[in-house]
């Protein structure tokens, strides 16, 4: 298979079970955002916490540049 | 035309038009995400200040849900 189609799977394939994670009772939206034209991926919680506290950050963004995977942004250890 | 193919259009005439708003001599990248499928749009600042500094910052986010453009999140007023 092609590098860059095995990366754009493997990277929807971890950012889309890693919103998974959330969700239940919690009310708060984790969003996949797949820009596959621009080799953008997001993954970005949304939402209100006890109706009055707005929450809103990025998890996770990773990019495809040059053939190689650039993680521009992440938030997994702010926790 | 279909009001919601028109809202897409316009959402990514802004941010794109936006995201040139800061390209020159100015290291950071202004990084637009379109996610056609799941109606997410963001723009994103990415980059590093004098090589040392890390800049990441979502600007503006917008969804289309249920026929609406939702602002989920505007740092446009923080500068």
């Amino acid at each position: 298979m092609d590098k860059l189609i095995l990366y754009r799977e493997l990277i929807q394939r971890l950012l889309t079970a890693r919103a998974k994670l959330r969700y239940g009772s919690d009310p708060i939206e984790s969003q996949t955002i797949f820009d596959t034209t621009k080799d953008h991926y997001q993954l970005v919680h949304v939402g209100w916490k006890d109706s009055s506290t707005r929450i809103y950050g990025c998890v996770l963004h990773l990019d495809i540049k040059d053939g190689k995977i650039w993680v521009q942004h992440d938030g997994t250890e702010d926790a």
